[in-house]
């Protein structure tokens, strides 16, 4: 077990191998993008997402596989199933890439989430506004993701419109949440059933893209992350989970409404790098590899900054106190996330004057986190 | 400034490539032995180390300079100085290839050192006898390491086949001090003279090899730490020096004496990986090219071990709270460093406790030391 095979390459990928290199494994990276950031410092097969020669290089390059990315087309997984061990099993992406699915599997296994309905039609869409009320949220079945394929309806009308222009694929419609604010649970489950649960993080989002986590979740009431580590526990045993898993939730009223799941690191658990006693990388590595798992203890509060569409001047990145910085490697372009920041400090006042420095920095436009204000 | 070219590819240029991708820079190494473990994500250029087509073709990829070992020829750096910024600076090289030269910088700024002689006849050895007393070490000036190219004398007649079986290289002559404890200290200069300093260590050796770094140093004087950084920050000074420095010290009655210097990253610093919040190898990463320093602070104590000869069962290892494994690729080999293991814990018990549980799982031969008898 030396080798591991990575279904995409890009900074997820990049970050698994920087985690894996230590422990003595070799990775190969498959993406159909040539020169992905993973592939500064491993082989890179460029070949699209489905089966065929890349994949059975890769295959034979690799003693396990995994994928950075939840979008990974089950059709190509699943036979390999038997051939090679892959981990997270192909079946827990099926639900990370179906909404509906996704919500589904929520409900039955016991966690809350907002009301929706499959919407198939522009009638279904209309019986979704009756029953679910007004604001709601039409959103793409799949492949949404940083904001990309949804739109609130405030109205009748504007909800027909959203339907026009999503309805080439199948939607799902969800009751409108003016959520208290957003968190997500990073977990990873090893070989054997033993899992360790990074805390309950907080997350600021900027026109859908993850923008800013706090770790922990500050003034967080503690038996909700004692809830979430169970009903993600509760997930992972259901889908014989292997390797991380992250779930977002909404905190409402002092409840937590499960939002959605990635079955694969997160962004939200890149502070783990530096403010965990393992990262989230080095952990999903030792997961799929049936290496013990390693703690999750953090040594004090940490934030993450994503560098979106372009660079800060590092040099003066550098120098706020208890900074480090992560680059992907990437052309910059707007929307896109190149790089982050971890902050660390002995505690939230210094953490947040970190913060403040940090975003001093940011390029206009992705500086004006209402957090913040 | 992108491209980092290193001269030595070993274990250290390997770690050293970990903590540079990061922060977005690319490494291309020089190293006459194939496949060395930095290779294994970096190009290396297979090359004698001495001018010629092979540092000419490392000097064209790069931005800067650096070298991994001190024992790098100082005509092959030279004459780079003008061509392309090489740090640490190439006059750092000669004290330290030089064990008269070293010690004799040691005392021009006012470091506490043995009593030494140089030693190059028969007549001056003798004479060293008579004016140090028994027992001596006899030592070759240039190129050892790892206790090779050593020998101590309890008797005139051992001082003299000591001489013998040594002479073939100038000698020095120390006389034998029978030290309470080893310490090193690590320390990093940046480009406008700023410097950063890791705690002072305590180091134990087996037959010449380093085997395990406390981190800090338990129970030490606070005066010492003090008076260790004093020290170091006026050696980098004197060298105009950039990049990290290790010095490494005895302890006797409550006094430091100055051993020798390493101008690079060093053995007894690799717990700071993970142990403090910015690794030796980033900060020399940041020195080198001009980023701001990092804190060295730590969250705990440490402890790493060195892996030598063979491999320990590594799940057994990961099994440890707090351990971290570091594998460097290397084919095992009686003597040969393969690897390392950093153990964190909130305190020394814990430390301890996983100490006692690491060594219990070392091969024969490498796991007694007095230290844990």
């Amino acid at each position: 077990m030396k080798n591991v095979g990575v279904l995409g390459a890009g900074q997820l990928g990049r970050m698994l191998a920087l985690a894996g290199f230590p422990l003595g494994f070799r990775f190969c990276f498959l993406d159909p993008t040539a020169n992905s950031p993973a592939s500064e410092f491993a082989p890179q097969i460029v070949a699209p997402f489905e089966p065929g020669p890349g994949l059975d290089e890769l295959v034979s390059r690799s003693d396990v596989l995994t994928f950075e990315f939840e979008n990974v087309p089950v059709s190509m997984v699943e036979p390999l199933v038997g051939k090679i061990p892959v981990y997270p099993p192909p079946k827990a992406l099926s639900p990370s890439q179906d909404r509906l699915l996704e919500k589904q599997l929520f409900r039955k296994l016991g966690m809350e989430t907002v009301a929706f309905r499959a919407v198939d039609s522009m009638e279904s869409c209309l019986q979704a506004v009756q029953e679910l009320g007004l604001p709601l949220v039409l959103k793409t079945r799949r492949l949404g993701y940083d904001g990309k394929g949804q739109k609130r309806a405030h109205s009748l009308e504007e909800a027909k419109a959203a339907f026009l222009s999503l309805a080439s694929s199948p939607l799902i419609a969800e009751a409108f949440l003016p959520f208290d604010r957003e968190l997500s649970l990073v977990a990873v489950r090893g070989q054997k059933g033993d899992c360790e649960f990074y805390p309950l993080v907080e997350n600021h989002h900027n026109q859908g893209i993850l923008h800013l986590t706090l770790a922990p979740a500050p003034n967080l009431d503690p038996r909700l992350d004692l809830l979430a580590r169970e009903q993600v526990e509760a997930l992972m045993r259901d889908l014989d989970y292997v390797g991380v898993l992250a779930v977002e939730f909404f905190e409402k009223d002092g409840k937590l409404i499960a939002s959605e799941m990635a079955p694969r690191v997160h962004n939200s658990g890149h502070w783990s790098i530096e403010g965990a006693q393992t990262s989230q990388f080095e952990n999903h590595i030792r997961a799929i590899t049936g290496l013990p798992l390693g703690s999750t203890c953090m040594a004090g509060p940490c934030a993450m900054v994503n560098l979106i569409g372009s660079l800060p001047a590092i040099p003066k990145i550098l120098e706020i106190s208890g900074a480090s910085f992560h680059d992907y490697s990437k052309e910059g372009k707007p929307g896109r996330k190149i790089g982050h920041v971890t902050l660390r400090g002995p505690d939230w006042r210094a953490v947040k004057a970190a913060l403040k420095q940090c975003h001093g920095l940011l390029p206009e436009g992705v500086r004006q986190l209402p957090f913040l204000a």
